[in-house]
């Protein structure tokens, strides 16, 4: 059978996968069906059950022998019963039990004898609304390859008939395209040699080291520089699921006044809904939680197999009570990690990247994660989706969120999605660690006002 | 914290669990709403989440440490979100579309950080009927316990209301009290001397080895005498179910015609089935396969704690083609197994179980079940239910299955439940190695049928 190469950060998301932290992730597609069209999910599962065609990665799977490395499984091997499933939720459903059977369905990882995903239809949601949430693994793709397979299913003409079911679409054919594009990417600049290259690294290295862990007063942040907290003990294997939404009008205006980037003022809210909450139980951190940000260096257009992404890390500014000057303490760390990323070029970026990230996949690996000092407090995610109102055979698409990946040592994953003219939140969170952990989208909503009252808008 | 020891029978079914394997079983109720009430399922849901006492075992878990014991969880440590799940079939809801679901809920182990039990209440069964499906741990209970813990649950009367849960009444408090009334059950014949007792079991011994093993003649089976079959290779984590249902009076007049018990029918029309499925594949072993049959030593009326089971093996007659010739195997092998047990006191018996399962769950434990030759094809329960129509508030009770569990080696399992005037049987089995296994289920109403024509009934 043919067998595909895993490159070495493809493969990492297979050897830190755990019973307890599964390495699947999102989309969770919300719809609503097309007016007066009462059949129009029976029929979808229907035809999608006859759409036995499928396009890499969706028939990869793990081939037997010590090295990970995909075969290609033949059309007639996948069993369409175990990789799309009907469901439904007890009338009348919302979106909070939407959230309570996306977490049961999140907690089980794939089976790894099988190609690894899974679509979930989900009916039931009041207003003739439906879900779709395909199960993924991290091995194969990131959050920006999965939202831009999304938008090749969908239309921005609600009339379109006939689209194609994700899996019969796929992904481009092999990892090595992705390396191919991010070699194109590389600008004259990077048209180096490897010496210099590598001294480009060590200089970034020396930077963050000097300049992070010797430097009380930077704005710089590196791993392991966040205190210890209750977002990073050991998991259990269940997880909750909460969501919360804002108009990206609203994060641009407050944005333009405060004179930062979006995420800047989606990174300054979720640390201050992560203060009360903590400070409710007590158990709030006297240094700021520091979140881990993964950058998509994915070239533009690209979505070719595997991951593309480098990681930042920022302060989440939860030791400042006034939320103005968390904004800018958060604007200020995402601007120096950014500057020290920018000299380097995006092959550069990807050795930097295994390098910081190595410490901790062989943390993750070796099961000691939730035991030692954190690398990060929490992953923070921010994955581009259309910028238009998008349709599916009519069918006019909602909102998208990312239910994310955990580990031992991260019991809480929290991804932005934005779409058409609105910013898709969902809080990933191990049941176990966090009680009432929907409490922390609900301080997000509030805090998104305080800061609004702060800047006078 | 309390700690409550557990049996070695008990703790076998913790060392035997594997992720691939789940230790857990039904039952899986099926009930209609009383007429006219269209709220009931969800006003069923919002009073068991209100009941918030828990009887043993439903408020054990297992304690750390090396040896396995429980230990008694304070009743506000329970999460009644994780325990107790309202869910849905997606309309149109049938049986089979039941049977989809419960497949993949029973694909999943419990955790074993809490305590060992799932409840899930299915609605949008066509015809205002709902489910109960109770996921149970099988080193707490087994199906005898759990069908009398069902009872309790239950009433004869329709208009009786304000049933309590079956989390809040529990089985009997301690493993011990099992141990008890089983020693108050031994007969006269069983107070004789340790001794005694040991040559007894030494004779048993030596009876099954000389009689199953040594004379190629002999009615009598033991472990390792069936052939290997697809029902002993290695399996997959993922479920099927499947159900058939008999009227008891006519698996009666049947029994009666032909001079056997009823339970020597249904294993006839199992073999049955069984030899056209593996037919139909090329695959029906020259040997007939062997049936390893719990046996209840359970003394009457006790509902304790833990396994009171030991086993006897029985062909099924799938090398015969005549179904009167297969009946009369089977009923003969059923004959001499039971002459062989009744020698033996219960304390024997379970003596005797033991070492003749110490192969097999040893073989189990170090994960070689599905390589070696099977200890015998598959399990085929009978566990008798309630004799009457019973109601739970108003609810008719109209069916009760057991899904049960599988191991590597025993890629089926087959579960005859009696309650009232019916049969029901359940079919669990791993479905990737049994392709279209429902088959299974259908093939045995038609050798049913059969049988009937044979006897001129």
């Amino acid at each position: 059978m043919e067998r595909v190469a895993i490159n070495p950060m493809d493969a990492a998301w297979l050897y830190v996968e755990k019973e307890q932290a599964p390495a699947h992730f999102g989309p969770l597609i919300f719809m609503s069906c097309p007016e007066g069209d009462e059949g129009f999910v029976q029929r979808l599962v229907a035809e999608w059950r006859k759409s036995l065609t499928f396009a890499p990665p969706f028939n990869y799977r793990l081939a037997k022998g010590l090295i990970p490395r995909w075969e290609i499984t033949p059309n007639d091997q996948l069993d369409m019963e175990y990789h799309l499933r009907h469901s439904a939720l007890p009338a009348p459903g919302g979106e909070a039990e939407l959230g309570i059977m996306v977490s049961r369905l999140h907690s089980h990882k794939l089976d790894r004898k099988k190609p690894l995903w899974q679509c979930y239809v989900i009916e039931g949601i009041g207003g003739g609304r439906f879900a779709i949430y395909l199960k993924l693994h991290h091995a194969q793709m990131d959050g920006m390859a999965a939202s831009m397979l999304m938008a090749k299913c969908f239309s921005t003409d609600p009339d379109a008939r006939n689209m194609p079911a994700p899996w019969t679409i796929g992904l481009k054919s092999s990892p090595e395209k992705l390396a191919a594009a991010k070699l194109k990417k590389q600008t004259a600049a990077s048209q180096v040699s490897a010496w210099a290259r590598l001294s480009n690294i060590r200089r970034a290295l020396s930077t963050l080291g000097k300049e992070a862990y010797l430097n009380a007063n930077s704005s710089l942040f590196a791993p392991y520089q966040g205190p210890k907290s209750v977002l990073n003990g050991r998991i259990s294997p269940h997880r909750r699921y909460a969501t919360q939404r804002f108009e990206l009008a609203q994060l641009k205006r407050i944005a333009d006044k405060a004179g930062v980037k979006i995420n800047d003022v989606f990174l300054a809210v979720t640390g201050a809904a992560l203060r009360r909450y903590l400070s409710e139980q007590n158990v709030l951190p006297k240094k700021s939680l520091v979140g881990q940000i993964p950058v998509s260096i994915r070239p533009a257009g690209d979505d070719a197999i595997g991951n593309a992404l480098s990681f930042v890390y920022a302060t989440l500014g939860t030791d400042l009570d006034d939320p103005l000057a968390r904004l800018k303490a958060v604007s200020q760390s995402t601007e120096s990690a950014k500057s020290l990323q920018s000299t380097l070029t995006v092959d550069a970026i990807e050795a930097y990247t295994s390098i910081v990230l190595a410490p901790y996949i062989t943390e993750t690996i070796l099961g000691l994660g939730g035991y030692l000092r954190p690398a990060s407090n929490l992953v923070i995610s921010n994955v581009m989706g259309p910028r238009q109102r998008m349709y599916f055979n009519g069918a006019r698409i909602e909102h998208i969120y990312g239910p994310s990946v955990l580990f031992h040592g991260q019991a809480l994953n929290i991804t932005m999605s934005s779409y058409a003219d609105e910013i898709n939140i969902g809080y990933t969170a191990c049941r176990d660690s966090l009680p009432s952990m929907q409490r922390i989208a609900v301080y997000s909503g509030e805090a998104m006002n305080e800061l609004e009252e702060a800047l006078g808008l």
